[in-house]
This record gives structure tokens, sequence and C-alpha cells, in this order.
């Protein structure tokens, strides 16, 4: 039903730039939204969701989300094939921002709108809207909460979910805002700077035009690169910043590390672009937003980084795997277990020389939990365990091993561009259906951080609900 | 001493082939004893050796190895530079086969054999072979075989170390001794026989013709073949047979496992390089080879692999990182690693829809420790660390993506040859200093499994060496 009344923006931009792309928007928000309003009449007689339930049904939403998302797009005839149109709204939904589009600048504005929408929708996450504005079920529901927002360890800010729900929405809403005022009032026109704007927050990637942000001003390209890096920053860092607890936010040691890394990686590119482009505020702004999108996942260009140094172009892949910061809308591992993986390398170590003085790993001045480095590390064999199947997968298309293996590393941690064949200047438009469905596959299981869809691919998963439907049907028989 | 001991062996060759380059060995044979007769002249106070001693000890013993190991190569003349010399001998001794040489048959036959013979030494580990035939110190000297062989849980087949090494290497000394009486029988000279096999007993790579195996008879090359198979088994499993336990030998899963990659990769790069050779013949011999010399970590080659499809290249970086079983003389992150970290992912996937029913992972019929699995999860990540943070630091040559990321994972997983210009028909010659250095780090690195030469680059290290030098210091004035 959120999908449907979503679907409302494509339309009313079509009815401004009178153009007949709308009506397969309208007849699939009528169409989706009756669906979910008969499916609303079955109601779960126990409304409790446990790790399982929170799994299942964020997986199984998403993936109805992607389907009903790509109508508009094969109704409206626009991408006259059905992968395509699944491959793009994956993409928009699970804030990726590949492309199987090769002209994006012959689209209507209502398809624009819609691709930069499920940006901002997939973003902070559907079924935390819905937490945010619907009254409490009594149910506990911390558990979708947990299996759709990123991250080793999802928290309450403040003690209800819907509260805390509703402050991240509040959040994301002012922010993206802010950059929408900001764009405009650089010259960037008002649709170019709503589209972008929700690229942005939901560190997506869609754009407008077919070379990205290269054509843009300095200004705007500076205020796009700085809310990049702003929304893939934890937003509990937000929170504590509106509850007054300064000490708590600025002591919080994901941002400390996020900084670091960007201080650290952004004047090493800077330095080792500055012969290509013989200027220290070229070398500085593009190094500025490649990092800013490619660590935040976002995936905008303003410059063709296919064509950087080495140096460089490790960097980026190295910031594609390790990504934002937990708790932000942006993909990848994350910054949070990339430091506590550190930590407890540096543990190890330490324990050689000081075996009687092993302390539990502390972060933010607390001991970490066993189970979240259990999970951590479980996350870490698994990420690269998906990322190595989906490798080989791709390899069957014969490309070259670098579009090969970025092409994967872009899809699976949500950026978008890699190198090579789909780098900023190439798009995702000559795979096979096969290869795409493995794209779609991972681009949702990178967003969801894996488990919501694994779980369809687990025999447990079936053996488990056979076992339910069996007790269900003995009941009935009783 | 063992060291300058094993010197005389391509001393005695020199003779055999009248070459003047013996005498560096016999000079260095004679320093290397020298030097070590006067240290053991100090004997320690405390004998016992726990993980920090062993881990540390290890270490210093491969490093000063190498920088002995290369001085013939060095006062030969044959190789001018010295950080190439210490690059062959560190390549030799960590059994990687990595070479800096670009025409292996200009060298001398003395200089041959002792690059084999260092894949011979390396591959059971020198501090093993002090086990075996040193009369028991009383110090506990378990963690000195622990930090040199492979593998999570290095245990005692036997009850006694010492029988447990002398066993190790009995089974080591036969199976080479085999392959050489079956590589004579094929027509090979003896000199190949000898090299090659000491090369496949070690796992190395080292061979004595610019084209490593294209150029000798099918027989030979299924005969290596075979050989690279069996010395990336785990030894335990030999010596089960030896003790007449064949359940528990044929139970290993790790062996199981094993078989079960080699038949799956086999027959899919059969399959896939068919087009290229025409043959199912020659497919199969190229196929059963190149999987089981990378697998193995071994390195020697009978095609070009680098001209293979996308989809057989990739099955072999893959393999060069899960690499051979733990216990044998292979390297990379060891097979049962790889399987224990499986099963950490299927029991996390399980427990979600049985949170009321979670066991202990099971290996082998036994529940695996708690300690065993922190300790791969610490491997794994501090293992990708140290292979991002090389291939970052090799990055700076500005080569090809392909020739800068297989260039690290050929010489941290121990195998030699990767991919592009490091490839089966190139070399590392053309590297700068700064890039050997590196490859010499993580060949040691990997062949030690990352720790015993960590140390040495943790403050903690520092730290706590600093401390005891104060605490003897202050003992010495009181």
């Amino acid at each position: 039903m959120s999908e449907g009344a979503f679907m409302l923006l494509p339309c009313l931009t079509s009815l401004v730039y009178r153009e007949h792309e709308g009506l397969a928007y309208l007849i699939t928000a009528v169409l989706t939204f009756l669906l979910g309003f008969l499916l609303n009449f079955k109601k779960a007689k126990n409304t409790n969701i446990y790790i399982k339930e929170g799994l299942v049904s964020t997986g199984l939403s998403w993936i109805a989300m992607t389907i009903f998302g790509c109508l508009p797009f094969y109704f409206s005839g626009e991408i006259p094939s059905f992968i395509d149109a699944m491959f793009e709204t994956a993409s928009g939904l699970s804030t990726t921002g590949a492309s199987i589009l090769t002209d994006i600048e012959a689209m209507s504005h209502a398809a624009l709108m819609w691709r930069s929408l499920t940006h901002f929708i997939g973003g902070m996450g559907v079924l935390v809207f819905l937490l945010a504005i619907i009254p409490s079920s009594g149910g506990s529901t911390i558990n979708l909460m947990r299996a759709e927002s990123p991250g080793p360890s999802v928290g309450k800010v403040v003690p209800k979910i819907s509260m805390t729900a509703r402050l991240l929405y509040a959040i994301y809403m002012a922010l993206t805002a802010l950059e929408i005022i900001l764009l405009i009032a650089g010259g960037m026109p008002i649709f170019d700077s709503v589209c972008h704007a929700f690229g942005t927050a939901g560190t997506g990637g869609f754009g407008v035009k077919n070379d990205s942000f290269m054509s843009y001003s300095p200004y705007c390209q500076y205020v796009a690169a700085v809310f990049m890096y702003l929304f893939a920053m934890n937003f509990n860092f937000y929170s504590f910043i509106l509850l007054k607890q300064f000490k708590k936010a600025f002591g919080m040691e994901e941002i400390l590390v996020y900084f670091g890394i960007t201080l650290v990686t952004v004047t090493t590119v800077t330095l080792n672009i500055l012969p290509q482009t013989g200027s220290f505020a070229d070398s500085f702004r593009e190094s500025f937003f490649t990092v800013g999108s490619i660590m935040s996942t976002t995936g905008f260009s303003n410059v063709d980084f296919d064509k950087w140094p080495m140096v460089s172009r490790f960097i980026l892949v190295v910031l594609m795997f390790s990504g934002a910061c937990a708790g932000s809308t942006g993909g990848g591992i994350k910054v949070s277990r990339i430091h506590i993986l550190a930590k407890t390398i540096r543990k190890s170590l330490k324990g050689y020389f000081h075996p009687n003085n092993i302390k539990k790993i502390q972060m933010d001045g607390h001991p970490i939990e066993h189970d979240v480095i259990r999970s951590v590390n479980v996350f870490f064999a698994t990420f690269m365990a998906v990322f190595t199947l989906s490798v080989f997968l791709i390899s069957f298309e014969n490309l070259d091993p670098v579009t090969t293996f970025t092409s994967v590393a872009a899809t699976i941690n949500n950026i978008g561009p890699g190198l090579g064949l789909v780098g900023p200047t190439g798009n995702y438009a000559g795979f096979s259906v096969l290869s795409k469905l493995v794209f779609i596959f991972d681009m949702l299981a990178g967003r969801l951080e894996l488990f919501p869809l694994l779980v369809f691919i687990s025999p447990d998963f079936y053996k488990a609900a056979a076992g339910s439907v069996k007790t269900k049907f003995r009941k009935t028989k009783s």
C-alpha cells in the first residue's frame, strides 16, 4: 500500500510535464494499493516477530516491492525487458544505482523521478517507515527494524521503537530538504535537484544526466559531495546531537574512524591524481567527490575514475568493501564491522605478550558483547562466500577480470559503477539474464545485509516451513 | 648449523658438474655452521617455550635462514643484487617458487640444486626437523612445532613430539624418494628428477627449465601432478594409515572436502578449456596438473593458464586462497579453515530456525573448541588485512590490476606464478626494491601463517621486549 502511494509522485511529475507515461504509474499504483488493501484483511493471530519472522518478512517485502516497483517501467514500454525493469528497480530500492539504461536523458520525467524515489524509499527502509507511521500493534517489532537496518548491532536511541523510527525519518527528510534547497540555490533545475537529493539521501546514485555530475558546476558537486558524506554517517550521531548528548555523539568511535579514513584516502588520492589533472583544485574536487561517492556507496561521478592511476583505483575498491557507517543509508561491510575486526586482530597479537591480562574488546567505552563479535565474524565470512560465488557465476560472461570482479563488488556493496566495462561511463546493459538475476540478488542481499535473502536459499528454511505446514495440517484435522 | 650442513649438497653438485660456483656454497656453509656453533655456547636458562617464545623464535629462525641462505647466490655472482638473492631464498624456503630470474637454464647446477633444496627444507619446516633429530631438552617444544606447522590446530599424532616429528619426516622423505624413482623411470634426467621432487615435496615450484613442465612427457607431468596432490594432503592422513587407523584416516573431513574440491574444479576446468585445446585428453591433463599445482600451492605449469577463459582463471584465483590441507607442506588459507568457516555460516542460518537447538560445530566427530573457531576467524580477518595492505603497497608500481592483485595472492599464498605479468611465462624481476621487500615479507608470513612475522611489526612486542630488558637490568643492578 505504501509503495502504491509513493507511485503517485511520478504520476504527478507526468502531469506537470504533460507526459503520457504517467498512466503506467497510475495503473500500477491502483493495482499495488488494492492488492495490499485486500491482503490486509487477513490478520495475523500471533503478532510477535522473532528474528526468524523479522528476516523472512523483510526479505519477502523487498522482493515484492521490487516486482511491483518494476511494473511502471515495463507497462510504459520505457524498459521493454521485464528482467531489465526488475534490475533497475532492485538497483533503485537497494540504493545501488547500477543501470541497464544506455541513454538516461531519453527517459520520461516520471521514470527518472521514480528511479530516484526508489533510492529515497530504500535508503532508510520501508519497514522502518511503516514503524514510524503506523501505531504500534502491540507485537514486538524491533526484529523488523533489525533485519532492515544495517550494522552489527541495531539499537534504539529512544526507548520506543516507533519514536526511534520517527526520529530517523525526521533527520532523513530534513537533510534531504536542505540539500534540495542548496542545489536549487546553486542554479540546478528544481527537477534535477529533487532527483539528486533523493539519490544522495538513499546513497543510491541514479542521476538524470548521462554523464552523472560531470557537467554540473563545482558548487553543486561540492554540495552533493558533502551530503554524500553526511548520509553515510551513523544516524545515531544526529540523534545524539538532537538529544543534546554531544559527548556521546563526538565520542562515537565509528564516526572518528570514518573521518580518519576520509582524511587519509582523500589526501592520498588528491596527491596521486595531481600529475593527471595538473591543478590542485581539480584534484581535490575530484578526489573529495569520488571518495565520498564510493565510501558512502552512492555512485555519482564527476570524473572517469577508471582512468586513474592504480593506487587510487585500488583505494576505491577497498572503500567499496569497507563502505559507509552502520546505521546510515549506505552499503558495504560497514566501518564499525571493519573497526571491530581490526580490534580482534589487535587483541590477538596483544594476547601473545600479555596472556594473563586479556580484556574484552571495548567500543565507545563499553565492552562489546561476545554475540556481536561472533555475528561480525559470521557476516564477514558469509559476505566473502556470497561475493566469491557471485564472481564465479559472472565469470561465465568471459569478460575481463576487472569488470568481472568490480561488477559484483559494485552491486553487492550497493555502489553502482565499478571499473572497466561497468565504470562511470559504462553500464550493465550487456550482461545475460542469468548474470542480471545474480546482480539483482546481490543488490538486495547487500542492502539487507545478506541474511534476509539468504534464508530463502537455505534448506533449513524449507525444512522449518514444511514442518510448520505439517503442524497446521494436523491441527486442522483434529 | 643445519642450514650450513644442507649447503653441502649444492657443493657436492658442483663437484659432480665441475662448476666453480660450489666455492660460494662451501664458504657460506662453513661461515653459517661456525656462527651457529658459536651461538650454541650460550645456553638458555629457561627452556620452556610458551606461545610467545614459539612465535618469536620461529620468526627469527626463518629470517636468519633467509639471510644466510641467500649468501651463496650473492657470493657466486649468479644473482648480483642482494635483494634479489633474498627474494629468491625467501621464495624457496617459504615454498613459494616465485622467481626474479629471467633465464633459469643459465644458472649453475649448484644454484638450481640449492633453490630446490630450500623448498625441501622449508616444506616440512626446519624446526620440526630439529625436533626430529635432537634429543628432547626437557623443555616444552610443542609451541615451536605449532608456530611452524600450518593449520588451525596442530596436534601430536603420537604422544611424544620428537616421535611425531620423526614420523612426519619419514613420510616426507619416503614420498620424495618415490617421486624421484618414478620420474627417473619416465626418462627424466636424475638431476632434474631430484630437483623437481624437492620442489613438489615442499609444494614449492622452482624448476630447472624456463618453461617449467611444459616440455616434459605427459607421463612425467602426471607423476608430478599426483605427487602435488599427495603433498598437499594433511600428513595426519598418512600417519593414521601407518598406524593402521584406517577409519580415522578416511573419516577426516578435511580430506573428503579436499577431494570434493578437486573433483568439482578439475571437471569444470576440463570442460571450460575444451574449446581451446580441442582434445579431451589434453584438457584433462592440463586441468588436472594446473588445479593440483595451484591448489597444492606448488606453482609448476604445463600450460600458460593466463590464456584460459575467465571461469577457469577465476577458479585458479579461488584455489590460490583456499590452498592446501592443514598439516601439509602447502600454503593458502587451508581447506580446514574454509571448512570451519562454512560450518559457522551454516550454523548461523540454522540458528534462525531452531533457536533452541543450537549445537556446537563438529568436525571429525568431535565438537570444535571455541578457541579454534576464534583463531580461525582472527586468522581470516588478519589474512585479508595483510593481503589488502600488501596490494595497496604494490599498487604504487602502477601496473595493471590483475598483475597487482595476483602477484600478492601468489606470494602470500606461497604459489609462485599469478596472472598477467607474473603469469606462468613471466617473473618478478621488474618490481622495485620496496615491492620485493613486501613480497619477501608476504612469502614468509604466508608460510608461517602470519603471526610469527606479524609479532615483529606489533608495538606490543617491543613494549614487552623493553619491559623484560628493564627487569633484567634491575636484577643485574640489585
